[in-house]
């Protein structure tokens, strides 16, 4: 399939850049291309011409480029839309959606937009505004159709015909008279069985669910784990609150890929294209404080052991080379235990156990790394006694860089913090700091009479 | 939902301990959970008790247990399977996975073992052979329901009560007698039809398709940006040819994120719990070859600057200030930039305004980092001229390290390789390399005669 994002950009350019008003050919394009694809060039229009692309979509597709713009975008949109308009694509949009735009406008905007929805839908909207974002409840929908245990296959079948709005038909949860779950049928079963059979005869019970307040991360992960296209939520009585559905478990799973990305680079999410050069800056200025203050530490610590640098300056000359190796062989610890948590493969391992594994590839490295040093050394022609400090120091630095980078996270985690955080700047800038120290003293020890 | 493995673990030790031979407490056991969760406690028990959980797990389980396990242990249990039990688990698999299976043996085992699978089932297995396993081709399953334009709703419908092995029947792909794609209904528009209407009359023809030759991440952007949970891939005729299904496209996005994420920390996927320490090592080795030659260059380049670092030993004490800084804004810059790449950000904007401006805030950046370097280096009472050297270098260095960190990857990307390759170590070591050499010629330019 082609992309089509491209020649709808430049189609609507030319229609907005001619003179004439040309609201039937904008209609006819708009026709054409689906609603995600107008979501996604909209963010290369400026304001005023974003507004008659508006102008030109019926409410349905409105609350589809809602959904599908980016955070800036949508924002943007938010602020121009007539309370009326975005009421009607409120209407037409899943309850989730639904609260995830009220959620980004100002209270007393969101509560005019709210009278003017339709009331079955504004009650929905208010119902998922309870939950945290972050967790099932506040990604579940509550559209979707309920089977009671004593109805039919014909009868299921009828109530998914008359289910006109509901987003996901294809597993259908069967809850009893105090709603409480008790099965799956697929569609497919319904379509087979006996129209007559009661569908708790041949409903499966083993359900994959999940809780209202679980962790949208955990949710993600049971669904990979099931392989499973939607997660029906329960309350704390077992009752069915909503239904999770694969494009919003798709949608965590790159949130969260993008979260430990980030993380491990020290960035907050900032768009190259979108944002001004000093809003980027300044998202990214924070994270740049640990760096900032390591170095200024770092400088203190050379400025300490001024003296046997002076007297001998070749000690310099490997600073950068064993703070770069450790600092490396610490992200690689790091990050291959953020990815093993993340997947769940640490489970069941005792920790101290896989902490001693890691600082075991870590000496191991080390060594390697520090005959290469040394012989680097050597070859170098500095002092006889410098090959040696600079062999050992990279072979203690670089594993207690291991130790350091498995320790730290998985120490977050046990403080209930993300792990990520440990596996980024933060890390590094403390691995320098060691590394550089474990140099020194090294060197004071082995070469007072230089 | 609880995690049912910490128990089910623990309940197979203890049967597996025990000296009487406890058949029917396993099966038992085993009958009781999801073969997910067999799968994933499999990683925790020695090869003779894994083949002894397997040999009491009928062929559909033993076929989901090979698909959900880790690669090591996967390999493990296709050491000791006979070639009969691999042929009946095979049969019961999609051929997608099973192709997947088949892939990993030995030539003559693989042949051995597909000799012994239903004629269908190895036939439809060789068929997906012939495609790379990170295209469309290679992820798609050939086990779908096929409907004819003149179907009514009615034979439709009927043909999915009679597909028993079809993966994915909720979305219903349309073909005409040539087999070329021509729409999409889904299950629920069948059982709302009338009976006698042909499926031509309301099909969607309007569908979200792929080549079997699309790379795998481009189908997972697909989908996520058109929010289908199933993609039909066609061949150059247009011929449908298989469906990618929404558990195989949250496995590419998951390997994928994981791809990048380690391509950032300069190492290779390995398992800390599951693989010893020397593989460990020797995985990690090859990605920090770029980490050491740059270690061994930087320590060449100071040096060369042996005479000036002894005339003004204060200068050595900001190096690693300036390397951490260079190397963690590049980290910055060059991951936002993947991650735009990745989710198509860039898609429509010229790439000379994307550097630009990435170098506009990395100019922002390091004018700020300079002024805090400078302040620190006077605080720090060094000779006068060093301050204003440190503050100068930070800037252009920073500045320099973000307009490679953004050319670095677009470059990759124009050469058709991979953009995160650009933004780990080899980055962080090009990056160090060039501030450092910024810094000693700013130097020698302002403290020739210090």
């Amino acid at each position: 399939m082609q992309d089509p994002r491209p020649q709808l950009h430049r189609r609507l350019e030319e229609i907005l850049a001619s003179d004439e008003i040309r609201s039937l050919d904008l209609i006819d394009l708009l026709g054409r291309h689906r609603p995600e694809d107008v979501a996604a060039v909209m963010a290369g229009f400026p304001p005023p011409e974003r507004d008659r692309i508006l102008a030109h979509l019926g409410p349905e597709e409105t609350g589809v480029v809602l959904e599908e713009a980016d955070d800036a975008t949508r924002l943007g949109m938010l602020d121009v839309l007539r309370p009326e308009t975005l009421a009607r694509a409120l209407d037409e949009m899943g309850p989730d959606e639904g609260a995830d735009i009220i959620e980004l406008l100002p209270e007393r905007d969101a509560a005019q937009v709210l009278a003017r929805v339709e009331d079955d839908q504004a009650a929905a909207i208010r119902r998922l505004q309870a939950f945290d974002p972050d967790t099932a409840g506040g990604q579940m929908t509550t559209e979707f159709v309920r089977l009671g245990e004593q109805h039919t296959a014909r009868e299921a079948i009828g109530a998914i015909q008359g289910a006109v709005d509901a987003e996901m038909v294809n597993s259908l949860y069967v809850v009893d008279a105090d709603g409480v779950l008790k099965g799956v049928v697929s569609l497919r079963d319904l379509i087979t069985a006996p129209p007559e059979r009661p569908v708790r005869d041949f409903m499966s019970r083993d359900v994959v669910f999940c809780s209202t307040g679980m962790d949208q991360e955990e949710v993600a992960r049971l669904a990979d784990r099931y392989n499973v296209a939607a997660i029906p939520v329960v309350d704390d009585h077992h009752r069915l609150q909503g239904v999770i559905t694969h494009d919003d478990i798709l949608d965590v799973v790159q949130e969260e890929a993008e979260e430990d990305l980030l993380r491990l680079a020290g960035t907050a999410p900032t768009s190259p294209t979108r944002e001004p050069v000093l809003r980027q800056a300044g998202k990214r200025l924070p994270w740049l404080l640990t760096t900032m203050a390591g170095g200024v530490v770092l400088s203190l610590i050379l400025d300490r052991n001024e003296a046997m640098i002076h007297r001998q300056v070749e000690i310099a000359f490997f600073m950068p080379f064993l703070a770069g190796m450790g600092g490396n062989v610490g992200l690689q610890t790091s990050t291959t235990l953020v990815r093993a948590m993340a997947t769940g493969e640490l489970g069941t391992t005792r920790l101290s156990r896989v902490v001693a594994g890691q600082v075991g590839v870590g000496a191991l490295i080390g060594t390697i790394c520090g005959a290469v040093a040394a012989l680097a050394a050597t070859a170098m022609d500095v002092p006889r006694g410098i090959g040696l400090v600079v062999g050992i120091a990279m072979v203690s630095g670089v594993t207690t860089a291991t130790f350091l980078a498995s320790v730290l996270p998985l120490a977050l985690r046990r403080a209930g913090a993300d792990p990520a955080l440990a596996a980024g700047p933060l890390l590094t800038t403390i691995n320098d700091i060691t590394t550089l120290t474990i140099y020194f003293s090294i060197a004071g020890a082995l070469l007072q009479d230089g």
